[in-house]
C-alpha cells in the first residue's frame, strides 16, 4: 500500500478526522474488493518523537471513535471516559490514543449506510458481510497511513476484545502490548443466538423494507429498538438488574394491570431501546453483530490458524474478564490464558470481582483501572 | 358458587371438554368481574371411589390441557408425556389427572382471542389482565364442580410452579401434597426483562393492529415468533447449546456472508418461532406473560401476606430445582425451602444435576421422575 494515497481531512459535523482510501485493492474475507473506504477516527493525546506511545482503541459493538469528550451524537461522555483522558488509566497526557469507528459501522466509516461510489446508491444489503479480520485489516491501513511503525498497545473489550486477538494473529510486529477485556477465542452459541433473534427482530419490522429504509425514507425503529432491548439485557448481570430495579415500580403505587411499564426495568429497556436509534444504523446493527457471530480465531474458518501464532512471541498480554459476565464469562477468557500460558507467553489474567455483568469494562471499575494503569506502565 | 350452574360438554375439535360458566361473580384481581367463563380441560386414568387420587397438573406459559397423548393442535406428544401415563411417575393406572387450559389462554378456556358474551366481539385488549391467582380461582371452581373436596396433590413447573404456590396459599385444605417445579416466591428483574422484550415484539409488529388482529384477519406472526425465540434462548442452558449446536453450520460447509440462518442455532430458533406461531394466541401470550410477572406471591401486591400461611401446615412439599436453570435458579426454589423450613413444614428438596436448563422439567431426566414417583408413593 502507499501510504500517500491516503487522503485526511476534518470532518466538521462529526468532530472527527476521516481517512479516504481510495484506488484500493482490499480484498476483504468473503472475497470482495473493497476499492473506496472511509475511515473516521479521533485521536487523542500527542505522538511522541520516537512515535512510541501510540495506544489503538477498539470500540465494542455499538462504540465508536469518541472515546472521550463530548459525542456529538449522543451529547454524553465519550463510552471510555472512565478509562482515558488526562490522568486515567490511559493517560492522555502519556499517550496518543487512536480510536475508529469500525468498517461496516455507522458514525463516518464506510458502512452500509453510505454510499457506494461505484453505483452513487446507498450499499444499504449491497455491502459486503464483514469480519473482525476485515475491520482490523483496515486499522492497519490507518496506522500506516498514520506513519506509526509500532503501537505500545492496542486495548478493547467484548467485539473491541475480538479485534485485539485478530490484530495479535495478523499483524504482530506491530503491536508491543495487547489488552483484552470480556471477549473469547469464538463467540459462543448462546451469543449468536441472542444476536440472531435482534437480527430477526429488525428484519421483521416492516420499516425495514429489506434493507432499503433509508431510500424509502424510513426507520425501522421498533424492529431496532427491541434488538437493543434484548442486547442490552445480556450486557448486565442478572444481581445487577435486582440490585438497581427489583420489582420496582415506575410512577405508581400499584400495578396497573395493564401493558404499560409498570415495572422500573420495564422503563429502562423501553427507553435504552429508543435512544439507541437515535444514534444507530439498523442494517450496520445487523452487519456488526454478523461480524461477531463469525469470530472465531482458533478455527479461522476453514483454515486451521492456530492461537497464538509463531510470531507474537514478544506481545505482553493482559487478559481481563468480570465474574458476572455471562456474555463471555471467565471460563472463556480463560480459555485464551490457558493457550497463552501453553505457548509460554507473557500473560497476566484478572479476574474483576463485579455484579455489573458484561458492561462493567464501560463502567467506574477501581480494579480495572489500576489493573491496566499498571500493565501499561509496567511495560513502558 | 352452585357447582349445579356449571354446564360440561365435550369439545369434539379440540378433543376435550368444556367447562362452562355463567352468571357468576368471580371478580379477578384487576376489580374485574368475569360473568361467564369457560375452562377446557382433560382428565386421564380414572377418579377412585372416595376421590383421593386427584392430581391437578399446572401447566406453563405456553402448555395446555393436553398432558399426555396426541395434542390436537400440535399432532405431537402431550407435554409431559415423560412424566404423566400409565406407569410413568405420575401414573394414570393409580392417579386421575386432571389438567385445565388456564384462563387468560388460548385453547380453549376463556381469553383475549374468545368471545365476550356481554359485547359478542372478540375480547382482545379488553378483555382483563389476569394474575396466577385469578388463574388457580378459575381451577378451584373446576376442581369444586368436579365434585372433588381434595386433590390428592397439584404439581407443575415453571408458570405452573407458580400455580402450585398459590393453591398453597389461597386454597391449602383443597391440597394434599404439592410438588413445585423450578419456580420461585417472585418474578424476577431479569424475568420481567425477558417478557417485556418479547411483549414488545408482539405489539411492535404492524399486523398486531393494537390487538385487534382477528378482526383484521391478520396474524403478527413476525412479533410472536421473535418473541419465542427469545424466550426459547431463556429456556435452554448455555452448555446445552453449545453441546447440541455449537457453531455447526446448518446445510453449508462454509459461512454464507450473509443474513440467511448459517449456523445450526440460527434455524434451530427460527423453527422454533414459527411453529409457535401456529399453536399460540399474540394477545395470550401478552396476558400469561404479563400474569407470570407480576406474580409475587410473599408481597401479592400491596397485601402482606406471608408465605407459607398458618391453614397449609398439613400439606407435604416437594421442591425441585435444575443445576442449569438460569430462569428460576436454584437459588430461587431454595428461598421457598428456607420459608418452608422455617415455619417447620414437611418439605423435600432435590437439585437436580443436568445442563438442559429450564426446560428440564419436559424432557426426560430419569432423577426427576424417581423423585416425584417417590414422593407421591411415600405420602399414598
Amino acid at each position: 500500500m502507499n501510504v500517500n494515497e491516503v487522503k485526511f481531512e476534518k470532518d466538521n459535523k462529526l468532530a472527527c478526522e476521516i481517512a479516504s482510501f481510495t484506488n484500493f485493492d482490499c480484498v476483504l474475507d468473503s472475497g470482495y474488493k473493497l476499492q473506496d473506504f472511509k475511515i473516521a477516527f479521533k485521536t487523542f493525546g500527542k505522538l511522541n518523537q520516537n512515535k512510541s506511545n501510540a495506544i489503538l482503541v477498539c470500540h465494542a459493538l455499538t462504540g465508536d471513535q469518541f472515546v472521550l469528550e463530548k459525542n456529538p451524537i449522543t451529547n454524553k461522555n465519550g463510552w471510555w471516559s472512565e478509562m482515558v483522558g488526562p490522568e486515567k488509566p490511559i493517560d492522555t497526557n502519556k499517550y496518543f490514543v487512536i480510536c475508529s469507528n469500525v468498517l461496516g459501522g455507522c458514525i463516518g466509516s464506510t458502512g452500509p449506510k453510505e454510499i457506494n461510489n461505484k453505483t452513487n446508491n446507498i450499499y444499504g444489503l449491497t455491502f459486503p458481510v464483514v469480519t473482525i479480520k476485515d475491520m482490523v485489516k483496515v486499522q492497519k491501513y490507518l496506522i500506516d497511513a498514520l506513519k506509526i511503525d509500532k503501537l505500545f498497545s492496542i486495548a478493547g473489550g467484548s467485539m473491541g476484545a475480538m479485534q485485539v486477538l485478530q490484530w495479535v494473529i495478523d499483524y504482530p510486529d506491530k503491536i508491543l502490548n495487547a489488552i483484552h477485556i470480556a471477549g473469547a477465542l469464538k463467540h459462543s452459541t448462546q451469543n449468536i443466538a441472542f444476536h440472531e433473534v435482534g437480527r430477526q427482530a429488525i428484519m421483521s419490522d416492516a420499516a425495514w423494507s429489506e434493507g432499503n429504509y433509508i431510500r424509502h425514507n424510513k426507520v425501522p425503529e421498533k424492529g431496532l429498538s427491541v434488538a437493543r432491548m434484548i442486547a442490552h439485557i445480556t450486557y448486565l448481570s442478572d444481581d445487577a438488574m435486582h440490585r438497581k430495579f427489583g420489582r420496582k415500580l415506575q410512577s405508581r403505587d400499584i400495578i396497573s394491570f395493564g401493558f404499560e411499564a409498570d415495572f422500573q426495568i420495564e422503563s429502562y429497556l423501553r427507553y435504552q431501546g429508543r435512544s439507541f436509534v437515535e444514534r444507530f444504523d439498523a442494517n450496520s446493527y445487523l452487519y456488526l453483530t454478523r461480524a461477531m457471530d463469525y469470530f472465531d480465531i482458533v478455527k479461522d474458518f476453514s483454515n486451521c490458524i492456530e492461537f497464538p501464532s509463531s510470531s507474537n512471541t514478544h506481545i505482553n498480554y493482559l487478559i481481563i474478564s468480570f465474574t458476572s459476565d455471562w456474555l463471555f464469562p471467565t471460563i472463556e477468557n480463560k480459555e485464551i490464558v490457558k493457550k497463552l500460558n501453553f505457548f509460554n507467553r507473557n500473560v497476566s489474567f484478572v479476574e474483576i470481582e463485579t455484579d455489573k455483568g458484561h458492561d462493567s469494562f464501560l463502567l467506574d471499575e477501581p480494579e480495572l483501572d489500576l489493573t491496566i494503569k499498571g500493565f501499561l506502565e509496567a511495560n513502558l
